[in-house]
C-alpha cells in the first residue's frame, strides 16, 4: 500500500519542467490577480524588514564565497522577476540599471557570464539606497502588469517561482550575516532581543525510535494544484514509488549536550568515525591549539560557547547542535552507533509521523528565534520532523527518475547542482513558513555547516 | 516479478561484513587448501608479469597524487597479506622489513597514519629487487601456512578478499604507468607490440536501444557461496530489492567519431550542457590555446591522436571513447538529449540482456590489448555490457539499505569512501577476467579519468 | 667631493633610532607645542577629507590583502597615537574601546596577534560613525595632552612620526580605493570633477639624458634639526658616503604612448626581456584571451583605456605610464636597451637636478589630480624627479650601513620589511607636499603595482 | 688604498660578458688543446663518480620542484656542451637524440619552452644507460673536435664555463639527493662510511671578532687571465671601487650547540626577531606538534638528530649549524644581537684574513666529508672564509655597475636571476675545489635550506 499514493495523480504544474499542464495559456482571473499581488507584496516586505538591524555597511559584508552581502540578496531577487517576466511580460518596460544585468546575475551562464560570485562584497555601488530604488521600480511594475496586462496562468507560475526564490534567499540572508558577523572579533549582534532560550526544557527530552514498516511508497511531488501555497520545486518531482525496507529514525535531533560528549570521547580524533574525505577535510582545517568542532562554538578558558544571531552565548546543552557539516553528522552518527537516515526515510517518517499543523507548530523564520530551540517530548503521531535546524540526509542530490530541467534559461535552477551535495531535509528556524513543505529538497556540499544544519539519526530493523 | 531474487537466498559469506556466516570457524579441507595456494600463486605471478616490459626508473614513477609507483603496487599488496594474515595467522611468523609496515599502509589510519600518498614516488629504497624479495617472502609464507596450519573459513575469505585486492592493484598498476607515460613528451609505449587495432570494424556499429520493462527487481549481491569465484565485495551487498520505472539503454558505448562530433560543436563551450561543478572544472584545467578533449587526446597539426599503452596513435573514430571524466560523459549525455543510466538500471540490463559467457567474450586484461576495441554489432540477448570500458553511472557511490562495515581494521576498505564519488560498472581491457561482475561497484571522483572510462547512454520511456 | 656632505654633521633626531638627541629629555615650549597642534590638526582634518567622496559602504572595501578598507585607514591612524603615545603620555587616559587595541592593529605583533589583514573588510563595527567619534576623541586627548602636560622634545618626535605615519595613509587611503572601485564593473569615479586632463602637453616632451660624473657622494639623512618640517623616517639613514661610477638618468618618465610600443611589440611574449621571476609571475596572472597591460588598463573593441579616480578615461599617450609593477619596468628597461636606476643614481641626480622649489612645483596629492601629468620640457638644472609617480629603482630595500632598529614595539616600522622588496623614490601625485622629500625611501614587492609607480630610465656612461 | 685593486687591470676574458677581449678569435695552442682535454675529461668524470653510490632509482628522484633527478644533471651537463658548442663547433656533428633538446633544457627560454621542472623526475626514459651512452657520445665528440678543429679563445672559454657549469650542478646533484633520502623515512645514507665526524673538536672553538678598517676598496673580478683556473662567472664582475665602513666578523660559523640555545630560548615564538617575511613563513610552515627547527635536524625522544649524507645521526654541537634558511640566519644574528655580513664586507675580510693556501685547505667535495666540520682556532691572518658551508650574506643578488648580460642564449645564465634572491659566498662541503673562489656569488631565495647554508656574523664598529 502506498502511503501518499494519490498525490500522484495530481497535475504536475511546475512550470520549471517541460512538462506543459493542460491550462498554460489560459489567462488568469482578477481574483488569482489579486491574490498574487497581496503574495508578492508580503514576500518582498518580509525580505525587507529583515534588513532592519543591519546598517548599510553591514549590507556589504561577505565573509566567504559560498555566502554574498545583503545587498546583493536585496538586488539579486529583484533581477530574477526583471530578468524572467518583466523585460518580456510587460510591454514598454525599461530596466531600472543596463549594468545589473550582469552584476545581480547569479549563475545563470545561458544569460551571460555572471559578475564573479566571490567578488560581490566589492560592489559598494550601486549603494544601498539605489537597490531599494530598484525593487521600489521592481514592486510598482510588477503590480502594473498583474493590473494591466493579460497574464497567463504559465506567467502566474514564474512569478510564484520567484517568490519562493526570494523565499530561499530570506533564509540566506540571514546565514550569510550571521557568518559575516562571527568573523567579527567583537561578536555583533544582528538582535539583542531575540528571546531564544526563553523556553528552554528544563532537563533533557528522551529520545526515542519510530518504527516504520518495510512497503511501497510514493514519494516527491508534482505539486497540488496551482498557485503559491501548492508550488513546488521541479527537483521534488516526478512522484514515484520506491520499495523502502523497515527502519526506525529518531523522535528528535541531537542536542548539544550529546555531541559534546563526542568531542570530548576524542570523536575529532578517530579516523575510523569518519568518511575519508570527511578525515581529510578535518586535516586540512585544524589550527594548532584549536579543538575542532562545529563552525560557531567557542572555546573560552574552558567553557564552550556558541556565536548566534543574538551575538555569543553559552552553550544550551539541550537545545540540538547546529552548524554542523555532513561529515561532521555522519561522523557523530558512526561515533553513536546509528546511521543518517536516507532522504526517502525521512520523507515517509515526516508523512507517517507528522500531525496536521506541523508547519505551523514548527520553529521558523516567523518565530523570530533564529536559534533551534530544545524540543519537547512528543508522542508517536505528534513527532516535530519540520523546523529548527535542516537535517543532513545519506542521500547524495540526484535527479528523480524523470526529472528533466527546462531548456530555458531558468532551467538552471535547480538541475545543474545535481552532483557532489548532499540532500537536506525538514526546514530551519530561518526558513520562511509558507516555503517549506515535506517534499522539499535542500542541498548543500558536504563540508558546509553555515546553513542551520542538525543531526537526526536513524537505524535498520533486524 | 523479480530478475535475480533467487541470489538473494545465498548465504552472504563475505568476511569483510559482520555478518558472520554459519560456519566461518570451519577447517578447510585439503582440497579447499590447495585450490587457494593455485589462485593465490597465479594471481602473483599474473602481478609480475605485467611488470616485465618495465625498467626500475619506470616502475619508480609517480605522476600524480591519485596514482601509485608499480613498485608500490607490488609492495602493498604483499604487506597486505602480512598485514591482515600472517601477523596474526602463521605463528613466529617474523616481518620482513618494519619499516614497510608505515610505507606501505595505503590508507588505513586503524594501523597507524600511513606514509604521505603524493610521495609514495619517492621511495627509491627499498629497491625493486627488495621488493620482489619481499613478495617472495610473502608467497613463501602463505603457502607454508596453507600447507602447514589449520586455516578456518573466516581466514580463507580474508585470504580471497586479498587475492581480488591484489587484482585491483594490476589494474591501477597498468593505469597509473599509463599516466605516468603520458607525461613524458617521447611518449614511451608499455609495449610496442599490442595489437590493440588489429579488429578494426570496417564502419560504425549502429547504436540500438534496449527496452527494459517497469518492475520490482533484486539487486546486489551477497555472493553466491564460499571461495574465489563466487567472492563479492562487501559494497556489492545486502541483496536488495528495488522498484524501477521503464527505461532504455544503448546497445553499445559512444565511440570517438561521436565524442568528435560533440566538441568540434562546441559542447566544451557551451554550460548549460554541464554540471555546475562540471563546468567549473574545465574552467580551471583549460589551458591557454589549447582545446579541451579527454585527458589522453592530443591535437597535433591539426589531426588527433590518443597515448595508448603503445604509444601516441591515431585517433580510431570506431572505437570507443576512453579515459572521459564524469563531467565529460554527463555533458555529452546532454549534448545527445539522453542521459547516463543509474547503476541499477545498468545491473538490470546487464542481468536481462547479457548471454551466458559474457564475461568469456568480454575485452578484459588477459586479451592483453589494453585499448578498447569497436564493437560488433549485436542481437538483443547477445548485448556486451561488460568489459571494454568502466562506465559512469548517474549514480552516486552510497551504501546498499543494510550496509554496515567491519568494525575491523580492514573495515576501511570501502564504506568509507561513500561520499563524493560516482559508481563505475562494467569493468576494462584492463580488469581482470576473473575479478569482474556484474554487481560489481568501482568509484571515482567525477573529475577523474585516469581509469579506463566510458560512456554509455541511457532514457526514459514515456 | 661629497654633494651634501653638509648634512651629514646634522644631529640624528630621529626618535624612531636609537641614537639619542642631546635634549631628548627637554620639555618643549609653548610655541613648539602650538606647531604640533596646528600640524596635528591639520593633517587630521586633510585624512577626513579625502574621505568626502565616499559612502559608509565604500569606506567598508577591501579588494585584496594588500589593501584596507578605508575606514580602517581612518582607525588605524588614530589607534596608533593612542598606542604609542596617550596610553603612556596623559594621565588619566581611558581608551576609547578596548577591542580596538586588537582590530586596528596593522603588524605590530610585539604587542598581540594584530587581526587578519586579509579580513579588514569584514569589519562592519564599529560602524563609520564609531570611527569619527573615535577620531574626535583622540584628537581631543592630543590637544589636551599637548595644551596641559610636560611634553618632551622626544615625545614630539614620537607625535611626529605619528603625523607622518597619517600622511602615509592618506596616500593609502586613495591607492585602496582606486583598486576596490577597479574591481566594480561600473567603475565608479571617486571624483567626476578632476581635471587630470587640463594641462594636457601638446605633442610628447623629448627624452633626454642628464650625465652625472664618478665622484664620492654622501647619501641619505639623518634629519636635519628638530621638527615636522625636518623629520625623516629611520630607513632614510644614517647618512653615509658612497662612491658612485659615472651614469645618466633620463630627464622624464616613461610615457603611456612609449609603453604601448613595447606592448605592441610583444613585449610580453619576449622572455629575454623579464626577470627569471618576472616572467614566471605574468605567465600566472594571463587570462585566456586577454592582453597583458599594466593594472588598470582596459582593452575594449581595440582602443585602449584606463582606469583613474575620475573612472574609465581614454589612455592619454603622452602622460607617464602608471601602475607598472618592478618587473614591467625592468622588462621595458630592457626593450629599450636601458636599465632602472639604483636608488643612490636616483638620489645624486635629485640633488644635482633639482631646482629650489622641486617640491612646490610637482604634481602632489594638494594638486587634487590624482594623475600623473604629461611632463614638460626641462633644462638641465630644472629636472623634476618629484612627484607625479614613484620611481622603481634597481635597489632591494636594505638597511644603510649601521642602521639600527628600535627596540621599542614602534621598531617593527621599517626595518623589518628589509627583504624581498624593491626601492622606489620620488612621491607621487597622491603623495601629501610636506611627506615627499629627496631621501625618501618607499618599497614595494616587485610584482605590486597598485601604487602610484613610473619608469624613470638609466645608463651606463662607457 | 684598495686591497685588491690591482685585479682589476686583467683582460676581462669572461664569454659570457659581451666585452669581447682581443683575441676572442685567435686559435688555440695545441698545448692549451690539450690542457683542455685534460681538465674537462677530469670534471665529466667527477661527475659519474658521484652517482657511484647510487641506484637507476635513486637517480629518478624529484623531491620538489627546486630539485632535479641525479639523471637529469648528468643528462643536462652534457645538452650543455651540444647546445652551445657542439651543434655550431664540430662540423657534421649528429645530435644524440632530438628529444633531448626540449627535455634537458633547464630554462634557456630562448631556445623554447624549457620541459616543465617539476616534471623532471617523471622522465624514467631516456633510461638511465641511455644517459651514460649519452655523456661519452658528448664527450667523445668534445675531445674529436679539440682535436681535429680549429678552436678560437672565444670558444675556449665557452668550453671552459660548460665545464664550470658542470661542477655546479656536481654539488646539486649531491644537495638534491640529500632532500630526496630525507624524505625517505628509512633515511638512506648515500654512503655509509663518511667520516665526517672523525676530526671532532674537543670542546668549542671561541668565537673571536676580526676588525677591518674603513676605506675604498676594490671588489669583484673581472678574470685573471684566461683559462680554467682564471675563470669568472659574468657576475662577479665588472671589478669595481666601493667605499667601505669599518666592521668587524666572526672568525668562525655559527655552531650547531649555538644555534639549539637560539631555539630553545624561544627563538621560534618570538617575532621581534624575524623579517616580517621570514615569520609568515615559519607561521605557514609549521606543522602542529612540531618544533621549527633547521631543515635536516629532527627530534626524537627529545634528543636532536640531524639527517646528513651518511644517514640519521646524533647532532654534533662544535660543528656548525647548517641547513638554514636566509631568515633563520637573520633572525639568529637579530637574537645574538649583531648581524649578518654584505657581500662586500665577507669578500673584504677574506682577502685580508685568508692565507696563500685557503682553498686547499677548507673543507670541500674532494675531502669527501660531505658535511660540515668543526673549526679549529685561527690566529688573524689564518682564518677560514672558505668551505664548510655556503653563508647567507645581507646583500640582495644585484648587478654590479656596468654588468650587462650577453645577448646570446647563453646570456640567460645569472642575470635574469637578480631578484628577490640573497647572496652567499664561501662555498661548501660539496663545492668542487677548483670550483670556489673568493668573488664567488652564490644566490638563493631566502627561505630555502637545502644547500649546505650557515651562519657567520658580523657587527659594526661604534
Amino acid at each position: 500500500m502506498s502511503l501518499i499514493s494519490d498525490t500522484g495523480s495530481g497535475v504536475y504544474t511546475n512550470v520549471v519542467s517541460e512538462q506543459v499542464f493542460d491550462d498554460a495559456n489560459r489567462d488568469l482571473s482578477l481574483d488569482e490577480r489579486a491574490a498574487l499581488i497581496d503574495q508578492f507584496h508580503w514576500v518582498r516586505r518580509e525580505t525587507e524588514s529583515l534588513t532592519d538591524p543591519l546598517s548599510a555597511e553591514d549590507m556589504q559584508l561577505q565573509s566567504m564565497a559560498d555566502t554574498s552581502p545583503s545587498k546583493w540578496h536585496l538586488a539579486h531577487t529583484s533581477w530574477f522577476f526583471e530578468t524572467f517576466l518583466l523585460r518580456d511580460a510587460l510591454p514598454g518596460y525599461r530596466v531600472f540599471d543596463q549594468s545589473f544585468h550582469h552584476i545581480f546575475n547569479s549563475y545563470y551562464n545561458s544569460l551571460g557570464q555572471p559578475f564573479s560570485r566571490p567578488q560581490r562584497g566589492l560592489l559598494s555601488r550601486p549603494s544601498i539606497e539605489q537597490v531599494f530604488s530598484y525593487r521600489a521600480h521592481i514592486d510598482r511594475h510588477i503590480e502594473q502588469w498583474l493590473i494591466e496586462e493579460d497574464v497567463t496562468a504559465a506567467q502566474a507560475e514564474l512569478l510564484t517561482l520567484g517568490i519562493h526564490h526570494e523565499q530561499q534567499h530570506q533564509e540566506l540572508l540571514l546565514t550569510d550575516i550571521k557568518h559575516a558577523f562571527s568573523q567579527n572579533p567583537v561578536y555583533p549582534a544582528y538582535r539583542e532581543d531575540l528571546d531564544q532560550f526563553a523556553d528552554e526544557v528544563d532537563g533533557g527530552t528522551p529520545l526515542e525510535w519510530l518504527h516504520v514498516p518495510e512497503d511501497h511508497y510514493t514519494l516527491g511531488s508534482d505539486g497540488e494544484g496551482f498557485g503559491f501555497d501548492s508550488f513546488s520545486f521541479d527537483n521534488e518531482g516526478p512522484a514515484h514509488q520506491r520499495f523502502q525496507p523497515a527502519f526506525r529514525i529518531a523522535s528528535r535531533l541531537i542536542t548539544n549536550g550529546e555531541y559534546l560528549e563526542f568531542l570530548q570521547d576524542g570523536g575529532y580524533r578517530e579516523p575510523r568515525l569518519w568518511l575519508s574525505d570527511g578525515w581529510s577535510h578535518i586535516q586540512q582545517t585544524t589550527k594548532p591549539g584549536v579543538q575542532q568542532a562545529p563552525l560557531y562554538w567557542r572555546e573560552i578558558d574552558g567553557e564552550w560557547f556558541q556565536f548566534t544571531l543574538a551575538g555569543l552565548q553559552p552553550l544550551d546543552l539541550n537545545a540540538p547542535v547546529c552548524h554542523v557539516s555532513f561529515y561532521e553528522a555522519d561522523a557523530y552518527a558512526s561515533w553513536a552507533g546509528r546511521r543518517l537516515p536516507t532522504e526517502f526515510e525521512w520523507e515517509i517518517a515526516a508523512w507517517l509521523h507528522s500531525k496536521k499543523d506541523a508547519v505551523q507548530a514548527a520553529n521558523l523564520l516567523e518565530n523570530r528565534r533564529f536559534q533551534p530551540v530544545a524540543e519537547y517530548p512528543t508522542d508517536e503521531r505528534d513527532v516535530q520532523l519540520l523546523g529548527n535546524l535542516w537535517q543532513w540526509t545519506a542521500s547524495a542530490y540526484a535527479p528523480y527518475p524523470g526529472y528533466r530541467a527546462s531548456s530555458e534559461a531558468v532551467g538552471e535552477y535547480n538541475g545543474k547542482f545535481m552532483c557532489n551535495q548532499m540532500v537536506l531535509r525538514g526546514g530551519s528556524c530561518v526558513t520562511p513558513r509558507s516555503h517549506i513543505r515535506i517534499s522539499y529538497r535542500n542541498f548543500f556540499y558536504p563540508h558546509q555547516a553555515w546553513q542551520f544544519t542538525g543531526i537526526r539519526l536513524a537505524g535498520d530493523v533486524q
